[in-house]
């Protein structure tokens, strides 16, 4: 076999074989195959596609080029939850202590921020102590005993995606339905978890910008995790608006603990239920109509939140901030961004946004660079809000007063106004396999 | 600048500027590009095209990014012709010295073989003595005094291309008119003449398979041609028949010599005298029916023989086994290949022919190594002529005896047989800008 012949087909358009796509990932894996010839490939596959069973044998055998999470110290149905990277996004601190406080475990493991998307487990670090490294015995003694548990990515989960996914990233060959679902599933799979619920998201500050190609990518992965014996679902959000109010690491997990106490966004709000009852159902404790009513039930009586600080204190975390509204710190740095006119909010590019964090200190542009916790902004109004040039529309926060000024021009320029009061698009798409 | 937007840029199928692609060819050419970028960037272009004003800038900057011949110390036009790679189908030895014969000056630059299609001069270099590398003086003395000159290509020009090339062949990015265009316009005018016919092949031992899409490739080329003010013409000529009889280095020279001695195959000859009358009629010599007429004289009347002989001894080369047939050495083993049944023989595939020359010993298999000049074939019988199994179709000549067979094997594979008469293509398909 040679991997000319395999570009030379899929230049063609024609299907690989299971058997060309294992050769590829092996090359891939012990570095035989050069990155040259691996970057002209997923050109080919970004323009002429991969057929549902190549993106699923694809998957497969990235999964197959590691380790996988051994789950068998924790008896029952395990859940996960992935987004696919959202600005100010952080559901998963409100929908992980939720389905646990209904009695579903939760063995998650997170990646770290990158680039314009935040990272879970910066946002759980954010909380002080909080520990993010357990030992496999650890790991399944927190879900045992509490019921949930959040643990950093290892690196020998899948080591021919991490390969492919830098090589993707610095070749300009991330979009692709095929591509992004079998990175998303190897990991996915190799974490272990029967019942696994995705958040889609399409717009600007998502990989796929069209609601229909997010439902494509969905439906994908759904296939691909049913292919391998999983229980999969998904729900695809818009990330045209930004979701919640707050964008930060420290910011995010307030928010999330306002939410868990009663007070929650409305739009957050519907996609933290929907993900909770989606896996609900999926581990098959009640159909979709009662699994909804049971999840915000059990997030604005304050169940999950007393669920979320059990989570974190078991994992070391001290949780008197997030408790304790008065004593949260914030960045010692604030900077209040005014409206540039008199009109409607019609457009936040969150894409936008998400850098804005990154220039405050929030994001992190190297693998193995630090991130200012405290860093971040708040959305005050958003798209579809009414405006006069003394409104706040959004405050920056940061530890370096010399940040604001590139970071405030950036965000001018990512909202667009109107005259007109726009249309907002509804927070929930669709939804598949739920 | 930065190459991930350009890769972004030609993957979503939207022209690059001017400045980016400069800003690609030197990054190609310093080095500062990774191969895995520039091969993205290649697959994006083959999938998604480039209009002509990129084809031209590209060749541009390919051509910039070296040094280019100095002819100045030729006085007047200086033609040259190329051949966009076929099998067995060596012109230059009749055309060159034809157009010299009628008074136009041939400068000319050639590569070697490598894969399954020949190199001119490995053919030259089979006549006993010749010398290819000739310095800048001596190239200009022989051109002025006899009129022609070939010498092989030097490194020094167009170093971009050179990277690119192997990168592409390598990627399996080679088939794109855009690629292929610029990467061999940038050569010729690299090679300083005023004068290029082309002669672009289709069909199975060729680049381009359809006759229209190498009409497309002659056209592109064209305009390059023409927009870096040079006099550029071309023939589109069927690969899909083995054009004359000998398909090896000495053996391709003695048909060369045959047919300026009047014992030429009518689609040779054919598609000689249109080249030959091409560049005579770019050169303003004469209207293109005059020029027809003057080249099919001088090459049949001897007149271009004498000039072919006078060139090859200007340049060192012994011509005793050209000028007399019982001198001529052959490879010490033959090998008579039989019609494989009754019937007509409906196809050739001169790709395949040509693979099966190199395995006789006549090809290169790197780029340094060395070929066996006797090696080679000649076919007896063509697409359209009847045979029955005695009939000898190709005699097979080599220095190693245990070559034949698997030469044979993928000899016989590559001839199709039917019961009906098949119809044959015309040897010249279209021309362009003559």
């Amino acid at each position: 076999m040679r991997m000319y012949d395999l570009i030379h087909k899929k230049k063609e358009g024609k299907a690989l074989s299971t058997e060309e796509i294992n050769y590829f990932v092996k090359g891939v894996t012990d570095g035989t195959i050069p990155d040259c010839q691996s970057a002209a490939l997923m050109m080919a596959v970004c323009l002429k596609g991969m057929d549902d069973r190549e993106a699923t044998d694809l998957t497969l055998a990235m999964l197959a080029s590691g380790e996988s999470a051994d789950l068998s110290a924790i008896p029952g149905l395990k859940a996960d939850k992935h987004s696919t990277g959202g600005v100010g996004d952080s559901t998963t601190p409100v929908v992980i202590p939720t389905v646990a406080s209904c009695g579903l475990k939760v063995a998650k493991m997170s990646g770290r921020a990158l680039g314009h998307t935040g990272g879970t487990i910066d946002k759980l670090e954010s909380v002080p102590g909080t520990r993010v490294e357990l030992t496999p015995e650890e790991f399944a003694n927190t879900v045992n005993t509490v019921g949930a548990a959040v643990i950093a990515q290892t690196g020998t989960l899948c080591p021919a995606d991490k390969k492919l996914y830098a090589l993707r990233d610095f070749t300009a060959t991330v979009e692709s339905n095929a591509l992004i679902a079998s990175s998303i599933m190897s990991k996915k799979l190799a974490s272990g978890a029967d019942v696994i619920m995705l958040d889609v998201k399409y717009g600007s500050g998502a990989f796929v910008k069209d609601p229909e190609d997010a439902r494509e990518l969905a439906r994908l992965m759904v296939r691909i995790g049913e292919g391998a014996g999983r229980r999969v679902g998904a729900i695809i959000s818009s990330m045209d608006v930004p979701l919640g109010h707050a964008v930060g690491n420290a910011l995010e997990m307030y928010e999330a603990s306002d939410i868990l106490c009663g007070n929650a966004p409305a739009d957050k709000l519907e996609v933290c239920v929907e993900l909770a009852a989606g896996m609900l159902k999926l581990a098959g404790i009640c159909d979709i109509e009662s699994a909804r009513k049971m999840a915000k039930e059990t997030i604005l009586s304050g169940k999950a939140f007393g669920k979320l600080c059990e989570m974190l204190e078991a994992q070391g975390g001290d949780t008197t901030e997030l408790r304790n509204p008065e004593k949260r710190r914030y960045a010692p740095y604030r900077y209040e961004l005014k409206a540039a006119r008199e009109g409607y909010i019609s457009f936040m590019n969150t894409e936008e946004i998400g850098l804005a964090e990154g220039m405050l200190g929030a994001g992190r542009t190297a693998l193995d660079g630090g991130v200012d916790y405290l860093a971040g902004l708040e959305i005050i109004k958003k798209t579809g809000d009414k405006v006069s040039p003394d409104d706040t529309v959004m405050v920056l926060y940061s530890s370096d007063k010399a940040l604001f000024d590139a970071a405030a021009r950036r965000l001018e320029n990512a909202i667009t106004y109107s005259d007109e009061k726009p249309e907002v698009p509804p927070v929930i798409y669709a939804t598949v396999g739920i």
